[in-house]
């Protein structure tokens, strides 16, 4: 089986490829983003290129891959200051890739990785299956968008494709850039290092959170289910305010927690303002996410045996 | 006011064009299609070229529009069976036309020509304003896809779109191809011409009617609206069975109907097996579908004195 991942060189592709290697039957592990910090892992394939550039995702896509992993994304907050490039990385690529690995190997399995700004504004309502969608960002609206074209390419027969939606994951380094949801991360990693930390949000506002060992696990399982599922899933994630989530870092790390709150009507709206989310169908389907937030804690801090 | 109609050429832009023209303040009225067979309409710019060609949609958006009224696709029957040309016409070209529209004259008006196919398989209930999408054809995962862009780039301010879902026009002339719907105008030829007629549907089939004179005033109408209002609209439309247009269809030109019905299962799927529809909003806006149904046949069949 031949693989390949996008963004691989990024927050969550990184422990994705590391899991991909353990896949049964795999012959063959194509690493593909702008760059690679990381020492190179051994048994992968490495591509460094721009997806934006048609000639490179042509080149990449040669080979004919049984299984996709497109983690690939330009964030939210950065695409929404640079309106030309979020389109070409966020919408376009994912196009010509889900096209040209189609074109390659019909039916190949794609698995993409989607996002919960497809939602836009929530109100108190249960997000459920059928919650409707109405980005108020373009990372949103283009990641829907994608959605819609790989679940045309499934109905076709052309793709096998699923989208997973995914919360903002955690716990990303502090000099990542271009996350709205970076104050999640954050807040882990100032209270683990003893180090104060403004909250751009208030203590009881309440997020999705999801550890970037359980979401890299998600985008595993993705690619080991059989066609007859839906094709776009919201993932399960924990919901819990951020003093709650303070809570459970003090607990874990032993740090006692140093945190100004604030108050940003925007990031509020974006990312602490979740209602309660019933993923029934993703449970089912054996996604799960982090048991509880002191696992959660663990995960995100790569405290525990995590396999990534 | 410069105005740009795409797709102008054919069955909904010919009569779209012939309203354009009295548009209050036009200075410039731009007519683009792959080509023209009406004689040319006086002051009016003709523009030949195909939309699929990045150089000609940049050559045509050059002058910079206030309103642009993009009708142009390929049919969706026609679109299912040329998957790379339905790509390209109703997904791509739209996406290129609509940011350098933006480009060129940010803030334009812009009137998307939708299509209830974005609504794929519905169930008994009333279509109303949160109806969910699920297309089950790339014509309307294209269409819907469009929606979802035009709305984001409105919302950031650099189009004011609005994107009207329209039902199957009618009556196009029996000569006309790639439209699954094809039958919901053979119906009114046919019969106004004394000719027998093998309808591939029931006559219990229920389907929702819209003449091409109304479908044109209400692109135009589109265009006339405040930037206040929901960028995605379902059009009002009559429902009615096959039977009761066929007998509204005698009634009006005073032909016998010699029709036999059949049971085709995905025609019907598509088109004959439409619930209630709930247009308040449209109509709240102003947008009006035909009277009656000897209206619907007089306007679909231009006996009246409509505008186009």
């Amino acid at each position: 089986m031949k693989v390949l991942i996008t963004g691989a060189g990024g927050f969550l592709g990184r422990a994705v490829a590391a899991r991909a290697l353990e896949l049964p039957g795999l012959s063959r592990l194509v690493l593909a983003d702008r760059s690679f910090n990381d020492p190179p892992v051994a048994g992968c394939d490495y591509a460094a290129g721009d997806l934006m550039e048609h000639a490179f995702v042509e080149g990449l896509t040669e080979p004919g891959f049984d299984l996709i992993l497109h983690l690939a994304s330009l964030p939210g907050a950065l695409a929404e200051c640079e309106p030309a490039q979020g389109y070409a990385i966020n919408l376009h690529s994912s196009l010509t890739l889900a096209r040209l690995a189609a074109a390659r190997r019909s039916g190949a399995q794609f698995v993409f990785a989607s996002s919960i700004a497809v939602y836009g504004q929530l109100g108190g309502a249960t997000v459920r299956d059928e919650t409707a969608t109405n980005p108020i960002l373009s990372y949103g609206a283009h990641k829907l968008m994608t959605e819609i074209f790989l679940s045309d390419l499934t109905r076709r027969g052309e793709l096998r494709a699923i989208s997973l939606r995914l919360p903002g994951l955690v716990a990303r380094s502090t000099t990542e850039s271009g996350h709205g949801s970076a104050f999640m991360s954050h807040i882990f990693r100032k209270i683990a290092a003893g180090e104060a930390y403004a909250c751009p949000v208030s203590a009881t506002a309440s997020c999705w959170w999801l550890s970037r060992a359980a979401a890299a696990e998600a985008v595993i399982h993705g690619a080991t289910l059989s066609p007859l599922r839906p094709t776009v899933l919201q993932l399960p994630a924990l919901r819990a305010t951020m003093a709650e989530v303070a809570a459970a870092i003090e607990r874990v790390t032993g740090r006692r927690a140093n945190v100004t709150w604030g108050d940003d009507t925007q990031l509020t709206r974006l990312f602490g303002a979740m209602p309660e989310l019933d993923a029934t169908t993703a449970l089912r389907l054996g996604f799960h996410a982090d048991d509880n937030l002191d696992d959660l804690v663990r995960n995100s801090l790569e405290m525990a045996a995590v396999r990534c």
